[in-house]
């Protein structure tokens, strides 16, 4: 399998929905940073989040091990504060391998869930 | 932080649903551009609207502080009168520096919404 | 304004559900897809459908006049007969001059319905 | 037409819901990869599959004949047990010519069911 992907990631949407329906955890709001990586080395992805009104954070880190996938919920991050719930945000993934990154989002304020998706934009 | 993305970017998609269902403001019918810049300079970013049947009107701005994200919903724009409502409209995005831009649409026609959303196309 | 985007761009993503719900047309289940430019010199182009088990048709042509945006549903060409309704397919647009197309899908096969959209594949 | 495409492609995003309501099959929860092939000659695709915690499986395997578009379920390749149902992966496309891929899902876990798309990550 070929190394693919890029070292550098942007994703400018970012939103948590406040609200959710149906059943907890897998039916909550929440955006997932999808991360794939080919690479024979584990890669070590840096996530800074930029904001609106804000300097950027980047205190976020997520280990992808050789030839796997990790789907990370931004959810935890916002746990531990840094993320904002119903507010704007974005992302940039850095990491030493090159992965590629999709950004993915449940919408579950209302019974009929809403899904977006979409490839990452990339870089370096 | 590397500086991420391109100067222009164009979106074919551009359409505000006419009529909404929910609250208010969070889950009215619209557009958003969302733009991420990762420089170390302000970013004033021109935005050119297409239409079907007309010229383009490029007279709608937006700056976005060094290293911050704005997501814009166009329907501000509109209540201007430079976004129609209900009708196809495309938009095109000139920055002095380089930006990330996204688009994205909630569909609330119907009390379940409807999301789309994807990484714009670059140039420049 | 820049002269932006490619003369080749490929859609492998193709269906259009053969039921909807909802007030018809605005409703109806349909693909469009939305094409940009921002030429100065009139874009003529040639959509050629592929299907799982047949060679491509190529009969289908649009206009988009300088710098509008067209957005096209693939259903009227159904009705033509040359798109099968509830039925894979996938589309290569070729422009005469460089274009941005983006593709839409409206699922209204039940009440709440759903959107999907991407940038398109391009080439050339 | 152009030969149109890059043959290796990347998809982060994989994860199939556990349940579904509505009709059978057409309804039915799943995942699609849209392979869009312009190439005169047959396109054999090799699909591997990357997971969190185990290495890569490849054993799957597409054709796509020549000027032919395949929009191949990953619910079938679930049934043989390659795929898992309501779990994290990811896919990696490898063809001998030029394809275009795009990923898609449909999620019917309520009655509203909501779709996701996104044009894939290429190299090579």
């Amino acid at each position: 399998m070929e190394h693919l992907g890029r070292r550098t990631w942007g994703v400018p949407e970012g939103f948590i929905p406040a609200s959710s329906t149906g059943p907890e955890v897998e039916m909550t709001s929440h955006e997932t940073t999808c991360i794939l990586s080919t690479s024979d080395a584990e890669a070590h992805v840096q996530i800074a989040l930029s904001f609106p009104d804000r300097e950027p954070a980047g205190h976020c880190a997520a280990t992808v091990p050789a030839r796997r996938t990790l789907h990370q919920r931004f959810n935890g991050l916002a746990e531990e504060g840094q993320v904002p719930i119903g507010a704007d945000y974005a992302s940039v993934l850095v990491s030493d391998v090159p992965v590629v990154v999709q950004h993915t989002r449940l919408d579950s304020r209302r019974p009929a869930n809403a899904l977006l998706s979409t490839i990452s934009c990339f870089a370096g």
